[in-house]
C-alpha cells in the first residue's frame, strides 16, 4: 500500500488514497498497527482519501486505537494540500466529505507554490447547554472551583467542548497537571478540552493546551478557533489574531460577516512510503 | 533519500544506504529531525549502512538527538537483515564495522525465510572497576540503600553498565520510579541501566529495562545479555534462557566454550520509504 506522511504543526497522518467511502473502511482494522510508533509506521491518524460523487472528495480518520474520528483541522488542511497537489482537484477550493459534513477548504498559493490552507470551522457555539457546562448563565468568567484556588474560564464549542483560561504568565502555568484536572471537572459533563492562553496584543496570543482523552499536544485547531472566540467575548483581542502553538501558528478570524471561524496553517509533507499490509499483522 | 524502516523488539531504526564511513557522517546532521517521530520518520535511530573496504559492510548509527552511538543490538539485527536480504553480503555470517569494533551477526534461515539473528555480544565485564561500580569486592549481591529501602543488585557491563536486580513479581515494581532512582545512585559513578528480573525457570525470565540516559524502553539488548549472566552468577539459571521483553523475546546464551555472550532475536521490515531531506531542513 502506498502511502504518504504528512503533518500541520505536527499533527502527523498517513494519507492513503481508496476508491469509495465505503472500502476506506476496509482500512480501518490497520489503523492501530500501521499508527504505532515503533511496530508501525506511526501517527496521529490514519486518513483515507479519494474522489466522492457529490463532493470534491471525501475523507475519513481513523485514530490510532482503531476507532474513526468525525473529523480534525489539522488533518483537513494536510488532506486539501494532497489533493491540491497530487491533482485529485483542479481548484484550490475543495469541498469536502467528512463523517462531521461537508468542509470547503481552500489552498492558498504564492508563486505557484502552497503556502497555507484556510479551511472554514464554522460557528462557535457559545450557549452554555449546549457546549455542555453544567449551571445557567454566560459561558464567559464561569468560575470554577479546583485544588489550585478558584479559576475563572471561558468556556466555547467548536463541535467539541473547550475550556480557556487566560493567563498572565504561560510558562509559570502546570499545564499537564492543571489540564487534567480540568478535563474531568464536574461542570462539564462530556469532559473538555482545556486551553491556557496568554494575550501577546489584540492580534496575537500564546496557547498551550491538554486534549481531551489525549493530554498534551503540539497543537489543536478546534482549540485555537475557540481561544480566539474567547478572546474576543472577553475583549482581550480583535476578531482575528495569529496562535502561537508548541508546533507552529495558526492564523485564527471570527468573521463578522458569516459569524464562522477561518482557521488558516500550513501541511507539510515529510516523506512517501511503501507498505506491504500483511507484514505487520 | 530512499530508507527502509525496520525495528528489532519495537526498537525501531531508519536504514539508509550510503557509499562509505565517511559519507555516513554527512548524515548525522539530518538524525535529529529525521528521528522526530512528529516532524520527520520518527525512529529510535539513523543507521546509515555500507559496503566496507576491510570487513563485509559498516554501521553507524546516530541518534535522535544528532549524537553518534557506539553500536545497538537491536540495531545489529536490523542491519544484518538488511544486509543480506538486499544483496549486501551473500553468506549468512558476516563481518560488521561499528564505532565500537567489529561483529560478526549469523541471519538464521529456514525454508528460506530469515527468522532470527545472532550476535555475538562479546564477554561480559565483571570486575567492579570496570563495569564501574564503587568500593571493592563481588560485582554479585551489591547492598544499595536507596528511598526503598536496601536493594540487592548484580552489576555487569557489557560495554556499558548494567544493574541487574532480582524480584518476586515483576509486575508489584515501579519500574519507571525504581529505575531513575537507581540509575544516578552514586554506586554508578558513569550511571547504570536498570534490569528488574523475575524468574520464571532454569531457562526462563522476564526483564523490564530502565535504560540510562532513556527511560523505560521495550527492549534492551546488551541488558537481556547483562540480565542472563547476572541470572547465572547468582545461581538462578542456566547459561541459555529466553528473556521475555515488553517488545518481544530475546534468546542469550552465555558460552562455556568463549565465554561470549550470544544474543538471538527476531529483525522486522515495516515499510520502505523516500524523503527530501531539503523538505525536513
Amino acid at each position: 500500500m502506498e502511502f504518504v506522511k504528512m503533518h500541520g504543526l505536527g499533527n502527523d497522518f498517513i494519507i492513503v488514497q481508496t476508491g469509495s467511502w465505503e472500502e476506506a473502511g476496509d482500512l480501518q482494522p490497520y489503523a492501530r498497527m500501521i499508527c504505532d510508533r515503533n511496530f508501525g509506521v506511526g501517527a496521529d491518524g490514519l486518513v483515507a482519501i479519494g474522489k466522492d460523487p457529490q463532493m470534491d472528495i471525501f475523507m475519513r480518520i481513523f485514530n490510532p486505537d482503531g476507532s474513526e474520528a468525525e473529523m480534525c483541522g489539522n488533518a483537513i488542511r494536510c488532506v486539501a494540500r494532497y489533493a491540491y497537489e497530487n491533482g485529485l482537484v483542479k481548484e484550490p477550493n475543495l469541498s469536502l466529505r467528512t463523517l462531521a459534513g461537508s468542509r470547503y477548504p481552500v489552498v492558498e498559493t504564492s508563486a505557484g507554490q502552497v503556502k497555507n490552507i484556510k479551511v472554514d470551522m464554522g460557528k462557535p457555539i457559545l450557549k452554555r447547554s449546549l457546549i455542555p457546562v453544567q449551571g445557567r448563565g454566560s459561558n464567559v468568567k464561569i468560575l470554577l472551583e479546583a485544588s489550585m484556588g478558584t479559576i475563572e474560564a471561558t468556556a466555547v464549542s467548536m463541535g467539541n467542548p473547550h475550556c480557556i483560561i487566560f493567563v498572565d504568565d504561560i510558562n509559570k502555568i502546570p499545564v499537564a497537571l492543571w489540564g487534567a484536572e480540568l478535563e474531568v471537572h464536574p461542570f462539564f459533563p462530556a469532559k473538555t478540552n482545556v486551553e491556557f492562553v496568554q494575550i501577546l496584543g489584540r492580534n496575537e496570543m500564546i496557547m498551550r493546551v491538554f486534549e481531551r482523552g489525549a493530554g498534551l499536544t503540539l497543537a489543536c485547531g478546534t482549540g485555537a478557533c475557540a481561544a480566539l472566540v474567547a478572546a474576543v467575548l472577553n475583549g482581550f483581542a480583535d476578531r482575528d489574531a495569529r496562535v502561537h502553538l508548541p508546533g507552529g501558528d495558526l492564523l485564527i478570524e471570527w468573521s463578522q460577516d458569516d459569524q464562522h471561524v477561518y482557521m488558516t496553517g500550513p501541511a507539510e509533507q515529510v516523506f512517501q512510503g511503501s507498505i506491504d499490509l500483511q507484514q505487520i499483522t
